[in-house]
């Protein structure tokens, strides 16, 4: 028996793109995979993989472990990615270009329908022949004609809190912040935040 | 009396950092916090709070709560965060360009002190009048020579694993790593990837 949506702690929800990361890798060498193997590529124990994936069905045979493409594809169903995400890229510097041309994302599902700058430099410029950075006024009606639900902010830090409520205010649902400032906005809207110095202040815990 | 840092678990070390950033905010308006308001900045219970922190040692008083200074620079302690880190960065592209023009690794202590690229183009090239970018092939000295522990690694995903080995070989200890793949290094090489797929793939659970 599977757990209902909200009662899975979102740390496990956190590791399941990591095991998606972990199956195409595995998929390319054998049609299945076990919890031992699983949790070798990814340093967790077997143990932790099984109990993990046990919150969501269950999805292997004892003995047998986990089919890889049926295993992919349950993980894809749970986190929403049998489907296409349409995003808006909201800040159009060096991470922002850094983002229109990584092909990443399409390949994943995520695709940046738009980009707006507040800079009169960047407004009209065309990136990769395929989007041309508008003006961050336009913002509502993008984010309202295309429905979209999730934004890249990567706006400085002095304008990222200001510029993330009025995208909620427009109808954005999820952010990803590349803005090093902690986002207060309503519960209901998720954040992500994309911080190397947070990464970085983790592995100096393991040096000397 | 706190455990031996081999005993804590991860997941709370990486937490740590977030606590430093939200003990910065809750600074500008006070001396002293407490575990119900640092829960709520960061969105865990006051229990798990105090639960984390118990890890490391006794740091507040029942009733008064948390001094933020003398936390915060217990937690800069617990996170070898009282010194200077030298980095290089390796890979010069968009997000190399990013991160050598970003301020915030300075303001927490880590320099990126050389940068290196493989495309002629780049090598040569001067950044913010302060790095000039070297070929990657000076690599081993520059690592060597100036004792660098930590890589910032911005290669394209098809060479990430052959790049990281070379680093991994002539003294690097820790990864910060872009490329969207995962690294197989040695045991006690830590690697922390900076990956918006994984993060977008996060958050479209809770979309729909």
């Amino acid at each position: 028996m599977s757990n209902s949506r909200q009662e899975i702690p979102d740390i496990i929800v956190a590791r399941l793109p990591r095991y998606l990361r972990a199956l195409s890798v595995l998929r390319k060498k054998s049609q299945t995979t076990n919890s031992k193997e699983l949790g070798d590529f990814l340093g967790y124990s077997a143990a932790q993989i099984r109990k993990d994936l046990s919150q969501f069905g269950e999805f292997g045979k004892q003995g047998t472990g986990y089919n890889i493409d049926f295993l992919t594809e349950q993980i894809n169903s749970i986190l929403n990615l049998d489907k296409e995400w349409k995003m808006v890229l909201v800040g159009c510097g060096n991470i922002g270009h850094a983002i229109l041309n990584y092909p990443g994302f399409s390949h994943n599902g995520f695709h940046v329908i738009a980009a707006v700058d507040s800079s009169k430099e960047m407004v009209g410029k065309k990136i990769n022949n395929l989007i041309t950075i508008r003006d961050i006024s336009d913002i509502e009606e993008i984010i309202k004609e295309n429905n979209i639900s999730i934004a890249m902010l990567t706006v400085p830090a002095s304008v990222a809190q200001e510029t993330a409520e009025k995208l909620v205010q427009f109808g954005i649902k999820a952010i990803i912040s590349y803005a090093p400032v902690i986002l207060t906005l309503p519960h209901n809207i998720r954040v992500e935040y994309i911080d190397p110095v947070i990464s970085l202040q983790h592995i100096t815990y393991y040096l000397s």
